[in-house]
This record gives structure tokens, sequence and C-alpha cells, in this order.
């Protein structure tokens, strides 16, 4: 099975659950990712105090659904989990239409697809359905509406995958995992993140590498008020999220806007002159909105393909498992690849031989007559390495400044450093 | 009446009276002014030493004419101001038009116009024409020529008002008072310059503002020769002229470039995507040559709406009270008090709950389900807020970084601060 | 005979000659260059140790071609002097086509021309030829080849001309002298650099101007260093080299971007908005690369029309006198004169009456009524000099922001230190 494939069949098996904030949605999730990779759950109990906020109660769904004068379910979550409102509090009652259309929630613009709506923090129930079903209802007729939740104290469940490095500064890649049925919302960045850890953990790793798979905003908010130690080592940070759409990548920058991972991802994007968006910070989007709030302030930026709310299927039933794309996916998780390596093998070298060129020649580092194209990069690789490794000026920067991809701007500096031309600054 | 009509309503009392850089012009425009807004008028003895230069005699005109053989006037200083060059000195004298012609101004290109020519500082005595009429003079005709003026040792007026604020810090308004009969260049900045002072007369203030009508480059001089400590208080300021024309406004920056008021007028004018120019400082100009002279170097910038020397009517006749627009002028008046409530509410605050965003939807602060785009918008600046508020953006700087309107960052600060989210610095 | 005309005099007087790295071909080269302006010629020993390098066997010419069996020559070094494989070690032997080929370098993409390669650094023997010319060769028949050079001990030559100035800062003019008959890469930047000392002999000098033609890299690398006591005074500098065809100048910039050459020679190309191209450093060309290499990091650019390797004649036979262009030699001496202009009268003023403008019309520095277009450019700088010459900005800056000519802000300065209105700083 390809990369792409099996990224893609995470998904898959992850579609079907039904999660919110809390709850074993959740669970079932963190467990069946648990099995990919070595994965530590954390239960943090409802009203713990954390930064400005509490803890919720833990929701869970039994049943819910709305059904007509002859028992038929007329709207049924075990035929889509997003037809309940997410954290709807519990009510079972009898009512007409009239009564019940203001808990109905429908996209008038997109009348086949089930909108996506939760009311934490308040309460309410409601459904969302198709606007066409709507239309199906009768005023007329009186309806059994069953919303059979719970909602109580219990806990917030979030996971954790640390891949210990050489050094104790720390990558930070976090994705939600609060969404139902929305696969590229949530189950693409669960994927794609999954599928770094396991590559990662056969690595030789100079960073320590931070997996965090927590619901949104309270998920990392939680993390953060547990975890103070741990983001100051922070070096660098990924959210990912929307990961799995056709569409182009699109970085969008930490809020330090010039971190080594925007430069990183903004150098890994625009390789081979592939098309990509880059996007600056705002206070909207993601978990990158906690972790970049000005008390943390953390190097994290945000990868996507197509930014949320720009795709009609957004937060609706037509995120699913085919507006995924097994491809898209792989290319994602390549491009976090290529952009870890950039943050793995970042050095600044000293040019041991300052003092005009080195005779690479005479050190077999330069072809004498002809030579080939990729020989001719290489050996301009070498000459920007030596020309800029002045302290100053680490592989990235070279990279960038001489528009080499920094993979052979790497290995020019490695072919170099063992000719004892370079050293490695501390 | 509307503003624009009260605006209009002062040039065209202010049209006929022959204004120059000294003189009884002068004073009679600063007690039409001084009828409006609280005006302490300054006299300043002929011979002062003013930074590099002197006050000038006093220079006033009681009649001036060029009349046939006949008796006819054939160039009237009562029909029009601009007739007479500027500084004239006197002359009594019957010359044929050969001797007369050096001393008649005209412009072939406009040839209906009456050009504006002055000669301070040199002896000199002119008539300024319509190259049309110059045609109809004949060469053999012997003219008399009555230049009626006097240049004898009195003063060089200006008027202030100042009106005080809560902080020493003031706001520099100026504007030049020494064209004759010229709307446009002259007339519009001083009636913005006091329609300015009436809006803000009503007004809790928090800078002190200070007005300042005098007349162009020594009026300025002088005033800042009588003036070097309230000159170190200058925080922020503006020329006003040329702002009645119906082209788009014109900002031109201070020296500094990128003083409070630049990004100020900038930001004001850039609201809701309307035409505007920014331009960068140069040393020609009005007196923001002076203001920003390197000694003194004040964040001063300009406003006008079609820079001097862009239209064909700029010092002529044709600038006339028709050539200026009431509803420019009130749109100047409106841009520059946007701009003012920038500097006036600008602050830097600091975020009190700086980890992770603050939970706004238990203040009440946050849509719970739904919400119209403006208060989407609403939110947004109050996440905006939160975010920058680190102690190193001020809202303005807000204001540009997230591309909203200044008013609904400083609404959106004021809201948070209300609810203990955030506190002023210093 | 015109400045461009006497330039490609030299050029041509030189295009026979056979240079290499060393050899009598650079002496003679040399002593042409001597008989025109003073110059001092310096021959270091094979083996010397000049920086990471070690100076070469001397590689002399005496004959070298290739015979048919009846004896006539088909490739003669003295038809072209580009037959021969620069630094071809000896070689006497008779051998088929087969045998041969290895050793023939041809460009089949230009048939009719005879490719420029070198073999420094390694024991190599070639022949360059017409790739038309190699079809014709039979493959039957067997060659008499004969390379009659000698590669033994001697000197690396190069030479220098310096023309002492006022002050001890210097400023370098590098030509390479390496090349065999190629006009444009090399015999051009020769001639350029010699007429520009020609021209400077003559001058009152602020700097000292310092000329070196040396072969490339390892000439550049031997006077490095052999000068490390001079490197430390260069305050300017540039590499002439394809400044004679008839493209637009291009600009390369120095490493550090934003030295004065740089900001100098972007100004001077611009004037007049004349075509011209402007590049960032990069560790590829000519000896720019040793002067910015890491250790030394000088202040020197690169001058060149179109960039080598960019036009099809680059190292070919093509590159010959009818390629380069007398107007084109006379166009870049003029701008480099232009650009030495600046770099020779660069000063920092300070304005002795910085508190408002100074009353320039006492002074007679400001026209009364109207004035010529060229005496309201001379006004306007005067106003820019007087406004920016607060200690921070040169005269260089003062060109830059106003738009205005160096020349004519320079010469605005002059007439108001003249007044005492400016004094330049230490």
């Amino acid at each position: 099975m390809s990369t792409g494939a099996e990224l893609h069949a995470l998904a898959a098996a992850l579609y079907p659950i039904c999660r919110s904030i809390t709850g074993d949605g959740v669970r079932a999730t963190l467990g069946a990712i648990g099995e990919r990779i070595p994965l530590e759950v954390r239960e943090v109990p409802t009203g713990t105090a954390v930064l400005d906020w509490t803890v919720p109660r833990e929701w869970n769904v039994r049943d819910d659904y709305v059904a007509d004068a002859a028992g038929r379910r007329v709207i049924d979550f075990r035929s889509h989990n997003l037809h309940l409102l997410g954290y709807s509090v519990p009510v079972r009652a009898r009512m007409t239409l009239e009564a019940l259309r203001p808990h109905l929630h429908t996209l008038p613009e997109q009348p086949e697809r089930i909108p996506y709506r939760t009311a934490y923090y308040s309460e309410q129930w409601g459904f969302c359905l198709e606007h066409a079903r709507l239309a199906e209802l009768r005023e007329e007729e009186e309806y059994e509406v069953v919303v059979d939740t719970t909602l109580e104290d219990g806990h917030l469940t979030y996971g954790e995958c640390v891949l210990p490095g050489r050094e104790p500064a720390e990558v930070l890649i976090s994705a939600h995992v609060c969404h139902p049925s929305l696969a590229n919302d949530n189950l693409s960045g669960i994927a794609v993140a999954t599928g770094l850890a396991r590559a990662l953990g056969d690595l030789e790793r100079r960073h320590t590498f931070r997996f965090v798979f927590a619901p949104g905003t309270i998920g990392a908010i939680t993390w953060l008020a547990r975890n103070r130690e741990v983001a100051e080592r922070v070096a660098h940070g990924l959210v990912l999220t929307g990961v799995g759409d056709r569409g182009a990548p699109t970085y969008k920058r930490s809020r330090r806007g010039d971190a080594t991972i925007d430069r990183a991802m903004a150098h890994v994007l625009a390789e081979g002159g592939r098309e990509h968006a880059l996007e600056d910070f705002s206070p909207w989007g993601y978990d990158e909105r906690q972790y970049c709030s000005p008390g943390f302030d953390l190097p994290v930026g945000c990868l996507m393909r197509t930014p949320h709310g720009r795709y009609p299927e957004y937060h609706t039933s037509g995120d699913d498992l085919g507006f995924v794309d097994p491809a898209a996916l792989e290319d994602s998780l390549g491009r976090c690849l290529a952009a870890i390596d950039v943050l793995e093998r970042e050095t600044v070298y000293r040019n041991l031989s300052p003092h005009g060129e080195p005779q690479l020649g005479r050190r077999g580092l330069y072809g004498a007559l002809g030579g080939s194209a990729d020989k001719r990069t290489e050996e301009m690789a070498m000459l920007w390495v030596l020309n800029l490794s002045d302290g100053e000026h680490g592989l990235l920067a070279i990279a960038e400044r001489s528009g080499l991809p920094f993979a052979t701007v790497a290995r020019a500096a490695g072919r170099l450093a063992e000719h004892g031309l370079l050293e490695p600054l501390g």
C-alpha cells in the first residue's frame, strides 16, 4: 500500500467515530492512533482550571433522532453523526415542526449537505440536516424528538507521542481530534501527524519531536496549561489541518513571521517552483491561535492545503472521505518531512579557509574540463557555502540566498566539512 | 447649512480680501476667523530677527491700475487683486507699452486667466493680467501707471488658536494666510482648519491642539522662532492646503516618514478602499518645509487634494470659489477628524491574560451559534487586540496589521479593558 | 581619435597575444599597458604559497599543430591561438583520428566557432577547433600531433598601477589578463581599466587608485596574499570585464550589497533613465569572487555589459574584435568615471542653519521672479541638501532620495558651503 493510501486508510478508519471536545469519540480516535505510534493518553478531570478556562463536563451520545408519527426516523444520528448539534443537552419531547424549527440547522445554499454545528459552553440542543430534507417535513405533524446524550463530570482526553532526540529542543506537531465525521478538517491532520511520527520514529533525531492530538482550543489550552516548561523548549512547531484536499499547500506563518519553521516551510514549498501559498499569521484559524498567544508566542505555523472556510465542503457533510485525496495526504507528509529535514540539519558553519576561495580542484571537489549540470550545481553550492559561512549565515539562509535546494546546500557543506574546509559553530 | 456649505461660506467671505505676507489683508482675514474660533492675533515688528530671516516691512495697497490715454483703467486692482504683483513697490508714471511690458506678467497657455506672482524681498513693481487682454493694449499708446502701495515699517501678523488638552503633547495644525483671491491655495486650508478647531472645541481632548494661521514661509519661520519650547511639545502636526478641489486626497508624509501622523493619515485615507495618494516628504511645498527643517524635524505632514502645481488653475485666477467644492472641503475635514481620532485614542495595551486566548464566551464577548458579519468583525478585532497587545503594538499598529478600521480596533480594546482583559501602558 | 577608438585600438594591439595564467603572453600584455600608464610588473616564483594555493609552473608555447599525412597543418596554433587547449602539456606523436578524438574539443551548436578551453592544474593536452572542421578530418588517416609547450618553474606575472591620492583609502580596479584572443572577455576590461588610469592620472585625487592587471583567480589570490595591508585600505573596488559588447551595462553588487560602490554604480547607471541591469552578488563570475571571499569581504563589485555566459560568442572565437564596440567601451569608461566622481566627492555635510530654511534669496542663491528649469533644479538641489544635511546623509543619499543627479547635488552643496551654510563633517 502506498503511503498516501495508508494515510487515507487511517482517515477512513476514524471517519465513522463521533468525536467532540470530550468523550468516548476522542478516546476511540486516540486508541486507533495508538495502534500505529507510541501514544500516551492523558485524562484531565472536568472542572480543572486550565489557563483562563475550565475543563468542561464530558459529553457522550447514545442516540439522537427525530421520528414522525409513524415512528420513522426522519433525522437519524445513526445515518450521519453531523445530524446532532455538537454538545446538545438531552431532550425527549413531542412537538410540531413549528416548535422544532428553531432547533434545526440547514445550509440553504448547499441543500444536499448537512452542516456541522456545535454549541459548546451553552445549554442548547438541536439537529443539523440537509435543507432539501427540511422541505419534506410536514408542518402539521407532531414529531418525536430524542437527544439521548449525557453531559456529566468526566474528563477531557488528549494524546501525546514523544520521540526523544539528541537535543532538548523540541518540535511540536499538533492536530485537533474534536470533529465528528469530517475528513479534511480533522482526519487529514491526524493521519499526516501519525504518518510523520511513524516516519521519524525510525530516524536518528536531533530534536525531540512531540505530537499532540487534542481537541481544538480547549485541548491546546489544557496542554499548554500543563506543559509550560515543555513549551519553553519548543523551538519549532506545526499545526496540521486540512492537509488532504486537492488544493495546493498553504502555509500560515507563526506570529513571529520569520521563525525558522516559517523560513523552512517557505523554502520547502517553493522548491521546484511548485504552486503554493504563504499567509501571514492571524489570530483566527486552528490551535496556532493558542500556541501563538502573546504569553507563549511559540514559533508554530500551520500547514493546510485550501484554507478553512474557502471551500464549500468546509464544515459540511461534503467534507467526506472522497474529498480527501491519498496523493494530497502523501504530498503534505512529504512537505513536512522536507521542512523537518531543514530543521534537523540547519547548521551555521565557519569557513576555515576564508581568504580567497580554497583550491577545490586540488581536493577533487571541482571538475576539471566540462562537467554535468548536476555537478555544476554541486560546485555552485560549495562556492555559496564557502562564501557565506562567515558565522552569520546558516545553511537555510544560504539556500534562500542562492536559490539552491536546502538538501543540495547541506550536501555541499557536508563534503566541505569532510575536507576540513568548514567547521560547525557551537 | 451643511458642514461643507459652512466651510465654503467662510472661504467666500475671505475671498475678496487682498492678503500678502504682511498687512491689513492678513488682519482682516484673522478677524473673520476670530469670529468663529478663539484666536489670539500676534503682531511682530518689522526688523525682528526670526531664525535666519528678518521680519520685512509691512505692505499695504490703496490702489493700483494702468489707464489708457482716455483715462479708462485697462488693468484695475479693484476688479481683481491678482492684477497687482505682490509686494510691488509704489510707482506713478506715464509710459509706452514698450516700457511697461517688462512689468507685465501673463500666462500665454491660459490666456483668459490672470497669473499670481509676487516679488517679496526685492524692489520691483508689476502687473499680472490675462494674456488675451495684453493683446488688446496698443503699442503706440502712452499709459498711466499707478501702483499706490506702501511698504513701511510695521508688523507681520499671525493668529493662534490653542485648545488645551489633558496632556502637554500638542497637535499643530497650520494653514497659510498670505495669498490674495485664491480659493483652493489658501482659503480651503483656512476654512478646514477653522472647521477643525470648531469641531474639537466641543470635545474632551487628550492632546493640546494649536492652530497657526500665518503667512507662508516667513510666518512659519516667525512662529518657530518665537515658539521653540512649544515646538518641542509638538507630537503630531498637519499643514492644510489645497483641500477644497475635486481631486482625491493626497497626504505628503513628514520628513520622518513613519511618524504616527504619517501612519494615521495613511490608515484613514485607505479606509474603505477609497481613492487617495501618499507622497514622501520633499523640501518643496508649504510650511512643512519649515516645520520639517532638520533643526526642528517635527512630525508634520501635509494634507492636500490635488497637489500644488498639478492643476492648471494653480496660482491663477482660475483658483476661484467655483474651483472649491463644499463636498471636498467637508471630506477633507472628515479625514482630518478621523486621523485626529487615531492620535487621540492611540494606546498601547497589555493583555492581562496573555497565555492562550481568554474565554470570551464566558464574558459574553463571543457569539455562540451564528452571528452577523458585523459581530464577526468585532470578534476578530478582539482577537487581534488580544494577540498583539504585548506591550509592543499600539492600536494603530494593530489596525494596520489586521486591516481592520482603527475605530473597530479601538472599540474592541475598550470592551476588553472593561472586562479586565487589557490595561493601558504608561 | 575618439576615446572609444583609442580603447578599441589597445584591445586590437593585445588581441593576437596568446595569454594564459602565466608566461610571456602576460608579460607582453603588461608591456603594452605599461606603454600607456605607469605600471609596475611583479614576478612571483613558481611554488610560492599564496593563500590556499601555490603559484603553478610557468607555461609557454612555441608551436602547436595537427598535420595530415601530406604534412598540411589541419589545426594550427599560428592561425588562432584558441586552437590550443590552455596549459596543454607537451606532446609529439603520430596517431589516428580515433586516438586523437578525445583530445579534440568543439562546439556542435556553433560549428563555425572555436571554443576556448583550458586545463589548468591537471596534466592534459588537447586542441580546440571548429566543429565543421572536425567533420573534414579523415578517420583512416594518421596525424602528426605536436604540442610544443613548456611547463617549467618560472613566475606568475601581474602588473600594478598606483595613482596616489590625498587620503590613504584606496579604490581598487581589477582586470584579468589571462585569456588568449578573446576581445570582450579580457581585452575590453584591460582597455577600460587602462583608459581609467589615464583619465585619473591627470586629476587631483582624494583616494589612492590602484589598478591590478592579473591572471584570473590565481592572480587575484596572489595579489591578495601579498597585499593584506593594502586590502584593508580598499574602500571601494570594481572588477571590469566584458565591458565592450553592445549590450546595456550590468552591475553586479559586492557581497555586502549596499557598499558605497554598489550605491554609486546603481545611481550612475540609472541616471537619465538609461537601460541597465543590477544583479546581486553571487560567488560565481570573475575576481570579485576572491575579493569578496568572507575573509576579505571587500566592497568590490563588477561592471559588465552582457554578463558572461549569456551571449553565444562567450568563450569562443566569436568573441573577437568585431564583437567589441568602440562606443560601448567609451560608454563603460564614462560610467566608471561617473561612479568614481561620486566616490571622490561623497561627503556628509552639516547644515549650519538647520532651523527653518535659510533665506537663500538674500544670498543670491534663489531666483526671484521666474527662472529657468535648470535654475529650478539647482534650487531644489539646494533645498534637498539643506534638509538632509543633518549629519546622517551624505551627498549620495541625498541624490538617491531626491532623484536628482549626484553632480547637481554636489554642485548645490558646494555653493551652499561657499556661503557658509554647510560644513563638511570629519
